[in-house]
């Protein structure tokens, strides 16, 4: 039996490998500058974070710092910062005997200021395309990276408090403060699916992609792409199989990435494969 | 810097990454019960035994059973059986400061009756294709898996002595016998190469296959298949892309997988990443 930090492991390179995932790099599609080995090593990398995610004397922040300091040893820069930071909670609830929507928010309840200071410094070690801050909270821009710390520990802000400034604007914070609701609508859906694991992968992005605008799309080119990419997901999926291909063209040539919908596909890939209910 | 076990497992996902590699599992191409994704799986679960491999109190031999005990923990059957019997002494060389030749030969010369042992007890975990032995030693036969360690044991046959016994129809044996010269030339071809690693892997897979029957291919089909596989291999090198896409179709059809190449490409590209020569 695979071990949870294994799964955790497997869960990113089943969400790379799945295809077509209109947008992102996949088994068929990738960059000049991030291409699909970027996201094998990056996986691998991160093997050492995922490990401390599930001992439990260490911290989430720490494990999911270790995690991105590896995963950003390879040259495509950030490949899968927004997936770890969904993995590593749901590593540790599963860790905990715990891996549900309870379970998850009580990790998130206990993380403390040290967690928020160990994920400020895990900016330091890769380049994370976020939004500004709410006004008035320059000191906390996460880009700021490890020159915030001083300021976190001076407001005794926890890891969970942090995610709540941001979970209006971004995706995966929003999952901290909902506990995980769409990744686990996104493990169930790929449990429910049938057929290869990495195809189920691929069609649950694309519904999830149809369902909610992409915060990552809404960050870099602002709500109203967003909203339209998920219009044109919809349409893709009733289309078929040419039109979805399509539709990866044209995102692949705006340059246009649903980089959270992705992370939701790795966070719900862990818990199907942790709780059993899809096997490779 | 990714550990030594770390660059021996991405270097087994690089393997299957690349691609055209004719007649193997790769990004384009799969088989209905041997896909992508198992090699995924058998790479994330082969760490423990890559983990072993580098630490030097673990017998080779036992190392090598944890890592395909780990590996075989998916639906495909055996996926990476030959390349870690590879990259498991090449990892314990490079952990005792000499990944070259002699380095590997010194650790061949070390095995000892108990890393034959557990070598024979590996193939209770998964089927794995080899020749008959030789005459006269039927108890011998790996397939036996640990039905023959009584008579490893009473013999005192190492695990250097059973590579012999194979290495003139096995390709992966023979590079135990002869300083992995395959695999350290994979190497430098890979090294010298340009352009993403993935895309080097292939060109010189296809290079390997193009100079020596492959010995799997020899095993499953005969040996004029596998002289005829490599003279196709050289036509189709000469004849640029759209041959070489046409003579892994045909080699799918024909269910011809010229899988010892393959290993000598997870062989040779665990030796250039941890020669820091190529970089992902």
């Amino acid at each position: 039996m695979r071990a949870t930090a294994q799964n955790a492991e497997l869960a990113l390179l089943l969400e790379v490998a799945g295809t077509p995932k209109p947008g992102n790099v996949d088994r068929h599609r990738e960059f000049d500058d991030l291409r699909f080995e970027h996201f094998l090593a990056g996986a691998v990398g991160a093997g050492d974070g995922l490990s401390a995610a599930t001992e439990t004397d260490v911290g989430v922040g720490e494990a999911f710092e270790t995690a991105v300091e590896g995963m950003a040893d390879q040259r495509g820069g950030n490949t899968q910062f927004g997936a770890l930071l969904l993995v590593v909670p749901l590593a540790r609830a599963a860790k905990r005997g715990n891996l549900s929507p309870d379970g998850v928010a009580e990790v998130v309840a206990d993380t403390t200021v040290e967690d928020a200071c160990a994920f400020y410094r895990a900016f330091d070690h890769v380049d994370v395309s976020v939004r500004d801050p709410p006004e008035g909270l320059d000191p906390l821009d996460v880009r700021r990276g490890s020159d915030a710390v001083d300021e976190i520990e001076s407001r005794s802000i926890t890891l969970q408090q942090v995610m709540e400034l941001s979970a209006g604007r971004d995706g995966v914070a929003r999952e901290w403060t909902e506990g995980f609701e769409r990744t686990f609508r996104a493990a169930d859906a790929i449990a429910g699916g049938e057929g290869p694991v990495t195809d189920r992968a691929a069609e649950t992005y694309l519904w999830l992609l149809s369902r909610e605008p992409d915060t990552f799309v809404a960050t870099n080119h602002g709500r109203e792409t967003a909203n339209s990419v998920m219009v044109r997901a919809q349409e893709a999926r009733e289309g078929g199989e040419d039109l979805v291909e399509a539709f990866a063209e044209s995102l692949v040539e705006s340059g246009i990435n649903p980089g959270t919908t992705a992370d939701l596909i790795a966070g719900g890939l862990f818990v199907a494969l942790e709780r059993d209910e899809v096997r490779v």
